[in-house]
């Protein structure tokens, strides 16, 4: 450019087109400058070696991945998880024995649990009768002679520390179209429970009541009722302000008014079912233990698919977040779990919380919770943010996702199905992570809940599923 | 102006604000001149006697109108309708006797009822007793020894044709905050139902059960549990995907839920409670018939304030669509019943539909309903439109409000307070009609529902009531 073209140029009016940051924008416009700013930012960050991860499987691959993640959101979206009953731990879920203590997220070594997790395997032990005191099952934790495994190793999800033992009754889900099946504990409720690492006497007395009045009162009305649609049940909450993960009122509710009729009928005392619809009635919940184990059936028959980069777990143990992608069947991807960002419990603050933990982000990985927050305005009352937020949370989801589901709809978005099938190459493309939302524990074991809100999962483990994906994957 | 400002006017780029009717902005639009629209309209429509009322009001009052519509929003805000309990007609309804049938909407003779109407009161006399077949029922109801009045005129409220004979069971919802009391029967479900103008042997049937066993049932429940805070219920089902008017799948869950434990422990035959928690589960309207007398109680406190031209009454009987204003009461202010434009039944169409009717609009009085519609956004499903219309219903009806209600908030609206408290001056001065949605009745009598939709109520209905209240309040 001569010196007459910048002359020229400069004599016109300017504006300017900004990329990236916008901070570069706001000064331009502060000086009184035309100024458009577009968001733009580097894929992958500007991280080289996702970058080139990206740009292999892009110049080809081995197999097809769009059709291979086709198949895969074609099995998601064709799921039908459906309750047909409840059964023992021990008798039910793969894999399960008396010295085995299941918990959520990647496995995680007793040294390296956090102590919500330590404190409710603690109390696992003694509900087991294993232990006499917190003293003598924290030693018998560490001896070595109980063995843990993550729950996602056996078909099974649990919330929060996820720790499910032997003679726990468990919800049996199954994936009706495809055969496979999920267990999960039922919901003990909120405050001090074993899940937030309790332990204390009224834990353990919860969890034995639940096991011998609560499982078989909701088994034999389950029995009589007849087999629980939850992918309709779902539909359902997600038209009713629940998201499927932290706001279960709707989905408690209608499993309540489904049951009911069946729970009054059971030749029981009737004092032993008016416990039973009571605690149901105090718990919101109680639904959780439900989706949960809906969505774990129905992303696990999506796993295994050869070429398929669609993210088939998500889980944390309080100590790491891991994901496994559906073409790398058995492979954990683990990054450091995430600090809670939410509203607190009086008396309680950042300072007492746990990092992320549980296995309820399973959720999510199916499309709904954070996924879903935007049919369900209210939870921020609950997990922070204005409904405004609820809306652009979900609105930024269907940038990661491969599918919208034709089931579960969100009325605020004109009945948009919800954003479904995580594919790891977009989140690490575009920087946007999974939007989870959370309960939060305390840190130390015997204590519990403190708080819920929203949480960021770690951005290596997308990367370095991808760059293992484009080892495997690329030509 | 001279021609050369003439002239000169005309050689600058010109741009046209255009006023009132949009299709002079679209002409000119379509001409390529830019133009900026602005929707007036003028003040009540152009009507000459409106317009005047309003003047004569502005120029000045005998009372503090403004301090009078003050008085009537606080009570309504302050309003506490609370179930105490259930009660036969005949022992708890002021007025109620054997020879007498209350009806929805403004006061109706026999002559001039609508099908579904005259139905409902066949079948309520062949309920009582009265009447063998539906000929008989006709004859007694035409002779003249059967009265006939407005549910309003007996604290009474009643969805559709709103028939309550003495011997029907009806909710008892005291209004704690003023000490009123509000009145209505119990919901029957869908279909065909006498509410609809049904009056077959299934209608009879039920109507006898609901007496002997589920009116019984809920009330031994509702005293072992204590009595039902409606205020705090309501609240929660607009947090639900309820609007608490023909979307009801929330309240009814929450009732539900909140009386199973007590019903479930009453020493009555098991199959008799079971049937109990069937029917309720399978009747999502179960709520609305505790929603109309909580609303009714409600707007009832604010009634008879001198100077208020706050609305208390809207009501439908299927013939006339009637309001009653705060500052004028006793006097009911009436026009033709619309025509409802919403979905159909499978083989039913609008020539199949009656005209308006029911008392249910009692909600949106009080401010839920049509107008909380932005809250359930599924509910277009049943009535129709899209969920931005329905968050634009709400939006507009602000505009003829005098409050914004602090205890039901609209998630989606960033927890905005429901539009409450109608000044039928802003109605008339902006020409914005209250939004109603409602069932839709076979015009014929014996047939029952056929749809839902959403309604305008007649415009001179308020046109005479501003006029009436200019008369006895301008200066």
């Amino acid at each position: 450019m001569n010196n007459t073209a910048i002359n020229e140029l400069f004599s016109k009016p300017l504006s300017a087109l900004n990329l990236g940051l916008q901070s570069f924008a706001d000064n331009l416009a502060a000086a009184g400058a035309p100024v458009v700013h577009v968001d733009w930012k580097p894929p992958a960050g500007g991280d080289t070696a996702a970058m080139a991860a990206l740009d292999r499987l892009a110049a080809g691959a081995r197999v097809d991945i769009e059709a291979a993640n086709a198949e895969a959101v074609r099995r998601i979206l064709s799921a039908k998880p459906t309750v047909t009953g409840i059964g023992l731990a021990l008798d039910t879920v793969p894999g399960m024995a008396t010295d085995l203590i299941l918990h959520s997220g990647p496995p995680v070594a007793w040294k390296d649990m956090c102590g919500p997790m330590r404190g409710a395997i603690m109390g696992g032990l003694i509900y087991e009768g294993l232990a006499g005191t917190p003293e003598e099952a924290e030693r018998l934790a560490s001896s070595g002679t109980i063995r843990f495994d993550s729950c996602h190793h056996h078909d099974a999800v649990g919330p929060m520390a996820g720790v499910m033992t032997a003679h726990m009754p468990v919800w049996i889900v199954e994936n009706k179209a495809f055969g496979n099946t999920a267990y999960c504990t039922l919901n003990e409720g909120l405050g001090k429970v074993l899940r937030y690492g309790a332990y204390g006497p009224e834990v353990i007395e919860r969890l034995r009541w639940m096991r011998d009045e609560l499982a078989p009162v909701l088994s034999e009305a389950l029995a009589a009722r007849g087999q629980l649609d939850m992918k309709t049940i779902i539909a359902q909450v997600l038209q009713m302000g629940d998201e499927g993960h932290n706001r279960n009122r709707a989905g408690t509710s209608i499993v309540i008014r489904e049951l009911a009729p069946f729970i009054v009928a059971l030749d029981r005392p009737r004092d032993q079912l008016a416990k039973v619809l009571s605690f149901l009635n105090a718990n919101d919940h109680f639904f959780l233990n439900l989706t949960m184990p809906s969505a774990k059936c129905t992303v696990d028959a999506a796993a295994g698919i050869e070429g398929s980069s669609i993210i088939t777990t998500m889980a944390r143990n309080g100590t790491e977040f891991g994901i496994r992608l559906s073409g790398l069947p058995g492979r954990w991807f683990t990054g450091p779990a995430g600090v809670v960002d939410g509203l607190y419990l009086p008396g309680y603050g950042p300072e007492h919380a746990a990092r992320d933990i549980g296995d309820s982000v399973i959720t999510e990985t199916s499309g709904i919770g954070g996924f879903a927050m935007a049919a369900a305005p209210a939870i921020v009352k609950f997990v922070g943010g204005s409904p405004a937020d609820a809306v652009n949370v979900t609105l930024r989801m269907y940038e990661i996702t491969a599918a919208e589901n034709d089931a579960y709809q969100i009325p605020a978005l004109d009945f948009r199905g919800t954003p479904t099938g995580i594919d790891v190459r977009k989140v690490v493309d575009t920087g946007i992570l999974p939007a989870i939302n959370t309960g939060i524990a305390h840190k130390d074991p015997g204590i519990g809940m403190v708080g819920a809100g929203l949480v960021k999962p770690p951005e290596n483990a997308f990367r370095d599923a991808l760059i293992a994906f484009a080892d495997r994957y690329a030509k």
